[in-house]
């Protein structure tokens, strides 16, 4: 519990609504009371009990609604959720358990995916000598400005100053040059899971934006362009299952134009996420093919790098959180099942009681069994209403409560957490009950994003719908000419006059030009673009292919 | 393949030999030739067999023997065998996949047992404000001379210089006193997985003593110090498991007297590794209870501090390395099992390669399938000698040979990397076969160690028998009055003068006096120490336990 929680006022509510009621499908509205909290505070428990019973309102977790201010309401989720807590040097945040094992959720099974295609794993130091940085002047141009510089150890100076790594290949490709000799040392396919420092000075943002953050980078040498180009694809599309498959965050891939994709790169393929609220695109994840430098491998050889970053867990909760805060994807949650033991008061009689803490040991006990990630929440110092607004709060997919009616009938009442939909489910079939739950909740939530997400992707043919459409928050999908002048130009006509600068945003009305973010691999088979025929939405010279434009972080 | 061993001189051997002898139990001798170096080389193939055919000596990884010169052995033996690069920046090295693999199995495995114990990982940014460094002040002093300063970002000057983390406690502990309101927050038990840095002068040494590297940190508050106390120990346990069931090290396990314990702790507990070679004693993972300071918790609290660093992974290879490279233990090594086709020439059948390819294919598909990590080396570009050498210069616990004659007679014949070993595995018992080998070869492993280190620590009373020991290599067990004045006088008394600064120690002949190494847990039965009459071997006074003392690292 975060200290703020616990110390914050304690507004109570339906105190005067019915005991809790127990069985089939029917909503609880149980006695809610405040958090007994302990004697070093100052509020006596007792006086919170009166206060609950006169007010009559709800304790709420989230101050602010998500539609209307949502800067506030992100801030919030991230920190009452204890997934995240703001760290004394601006644009770097702690990364609490609940957060980091949705990490470590990504990291085991994208970590397996990739060691099934033949990846290894490593680690590279992270310091990178002044001198190396500066050999790859293409590829550092894009980071010089963020690079944070050790220029001490201990009271002494350093004979040359050293970055942090902000990415590794400065650091890494010197000795793929050593370690290719010949083609019979390839592929060289290494990854790693490190932290990595670019001091931004935009405003920072938890998950989003910040100055060290944490991800993956595979790095790796091929023979030939196409078993090159091939992985370049593999980890896209294993990318596009994280998000998908995993956060239930819908992707769309494709292939960043000239003017974003990597710098110095061949081509950079993308997974590119939406966030409803503010209409903006988010750059989820990529994969990029580099030529064949100095730097590089003795040997011909065609590389690739890609990577995933902890900005994915930002994604996932913007698109998924609601007012009442987080709501995790089953697949990712440190907790899949929260079991509350229910409708259990002074009343009730010393076996009732048992048989209830029996019961939800067992269920517990029967769920973790077949793998399933459940816990009890049995602490006798919170109530029941505190408990559902605690774990509500921190996005448990399935609320398993169990009172004594449903020992007596055998059941337990599910609530789902991505919709509040309840049912009951037989102990007799509890665990294949609850897995099909959490695969169904998990699916809904992917499929409503998806809902969401396609009705904002409009195509645009014509230029005055273009900054409408973003207005109305929308991705525009126009016939482009790819052209870098004409981008720039696009991002120009789009920004409103005197806001342009991505500081200036407001997150409710965002304001700052549209960048393409993608051209989609899957492009609008209905309207085919014809060469020659079709014209650019923006410039009117000949179309390449549809490209995917929008207002992004 | 590293580069260096690429190109070096095609040494060759037992040209003359007859070719492959296949059968039970028999040693082969195959015919060994040197590795076909692609056209980008110099020397032609050619040419090699022709040097190999007059030269007769076998091709050698290691050129230093583990006895004779130590240092230089271990130099080879890291970098040949690819488990480690040195960097660019004196003191960081790169972990080969090859170490790293090694690394995530002790990650693995440890992590699932603190997270039975209740531990959960977390992740804090890695800069520590110089301020907040500087509160901790009894346990900012053994770090202050080692830490790395970032002073900019970009090209502009912080306005507080920010320091790499040594430890995160100064990280930590702010917002553990935040979390903390009262007892009902308690236990906090966090851990994290990270690099750290620690700027030392001394001379570096990969694995042992690095300016980077990486670690596990865990950090816990408890309510009463009986459960602070049973976790300092529980940790320690896991310690020693990692050490003596996964790398096959045996320690042990003690406390560490006022001098050596942490800084601002209030008792450190160790376990303690022994490199035979050099006789010297090694710090191998310590687990530390902590008061309850300014800086900690608003509740009174009890705090534990433990850590396990890629020290881990120097200690199992000088304890177990020999004059051929690494030696691995199975239950760590990237690959366990490696399958060799032999016996197949010009004048093999095409129906015999076949079988053999297949048989091949199959004993890895079999072993995989049951969670063996096997692989197999059917590179044609190199001869199976070459194969022979490669692997056991990187330590694969077991080869299974197969030829011809070993697909006709249903088996494969097995070698250990540790002993030599030859035995024939039939090909219907297989995967049992070669997992009771391999829980076998990793037993054995563990037990010479132990009998070595056991063989080395000896019982001394009088201290005109303390340095003659050291000298010959070995820990000295003695009573002690465990008082600070008595460890300084120890260490100064078996110095050799002249030599006495760690810098100037030679690994032949360490000359470096002696510290505490700890006070086992287990104390000698034979002879209890007796109050009152039982006097330190040091100084006289009244002893109070056996200390274990050595040189160490």
């Amino acid at each position: 519990m975060s200290a703020e929680e616990a110390v914050a006022p304690a507004v109570v509510a339906d105190a005067a609504a019915p005991a809790p009621a127990e069985g089939a499908g029917k909503a609880r509205t149980p006695k809610v009371k405040a958090p007994q909290v302990p004697k070093v505070n100052k509020m006596a428990p007792k006086a919170n009990k009166k206060e609950a019973a006169s007010t009559g309102a709800v304790q709420i977790g989230i101050e602010y609604k998500k539609d209307v201010d949502f800067p506030k309401w992100y801030q919030q989720v991230v920190t009452r959720s204890e997934m995240l807590e703001y760290y004394d040097v601006s644009g770097c945040y702690i990364l609490r358990p609940w957060a980091y094992k949705i990490w470590q959720e990504i990291q085991q099974w994208f970590d397996s995916e990739i060691q099934e295609l033949g990846v290894e794993n490593s680690y590279f130091p992270m310091f990178v000598p002044a001198k190396n940085l500066e050999k790859e002047k293409d590829h550092v141009e894009g980071f010089a400005a963020e690079v944070a510089w050790v220029t001490k150890a201990g009271s002494s100076d350093l004979e040359e100053p050293l970055a942090v790594r902000p990415t590794s290949e400065t650091v890494m490709y010197p000795y793929y040059a050593k370690w290719v000799r010949s083609h019979r040392d390839l592929p060289l396919r290494l990854n790693q899971w490190c932290n990595v420092v670019r001091w931004e000075f935009k405003n920072p943002q938890p998950f989003l934006r910040t100055r060290e953050f944490l991800w993956q980078e595979g790095h790796t040498a091929f023979a030939t362009k196409a078993e090159a180009d091939t992985e370049v694809h593999q980890i896209l599309e294993l990318y596009r299952q994280v998000y998908e498959d995993l956060l239930a965050v819908p992707v769309i891939k494709g292939i960043k134009s000239e003017k974003e994709k990597f710098a110095g790169g061949l081509y950079t393929t993308t997974v590119e996420g939406y966030i409803p609220t503010t209409g903006r695109g988010i750059q989820a994840a990529t994969s990029h093919s580099l030529p064949s430098g100095e730097a590089r491998p003795a040997c011909h050889a065609w590389q690739n790098s890609w990577g995933l970053t902890t900005r994915s867990l930002g994604v996932m909760i913007m698109v998924h959180g609601d007012d009442k805060g987080l709501v995790l994807p089953p697949r990712v949650a440190a907790v899949q099942v929260i079991v509350i033991p229910c409708g259990v008061n002074s009343k009730t009689s010393e076996e009732d009681k048992v048989a209830v803490d029996e019961r939800v040991a067992d269920i517990a006990k029967q769920l973790k069994k077949a793998g399933i990630r459940a816990k009890v929440d049995d602490r006798s110092t919170y109530s029941v209403g505190y408990k559902f607004n605690h774990w509500e709060l921190r996005g448990v997919p399935v609320r398993l409560e169990v009172g004594p009616k449903d020992v007596k009938s055998n059941q337990a009442l599910a609530a789902r957490r991505d919709n509040g939909e309840k049912s009951t489910i037989s102990h007799e079939t509890l665990v294949k009950d609850v897995r099909t739950l959490l695969d169904t909740v998990q699916a809904d939530m992917f499929t409503r994003a998806k809902e969401i997400r396609d009705a904002n992707v409009i195509k645009v043919e014509d230029w005055k719908d273009f900054v409408p459409a973003l207005d109305n928050k929308k991705f525009c999908l126009i016939p482009w000419c790819e052209e870098v002048a004409c981008e720039e130009e696009i991002k120009e006509k789009s920004a409103r006059t005197g806001l342009a600068t991505e500081e200036a945003q407001d997150e409710k009305a965002p304001s700052m030009g549209a960048k393409s973010l993608c051209i989609p691999l899957e492009q609008p088979q209905d309207k085919p673009i014809v060469a020659g025929e079709t014209k650019c939405a923006s410039c009117g010279k000949d179309a390449k292919r549809w490209a995917l434009f929008g207002r992004s972080y």
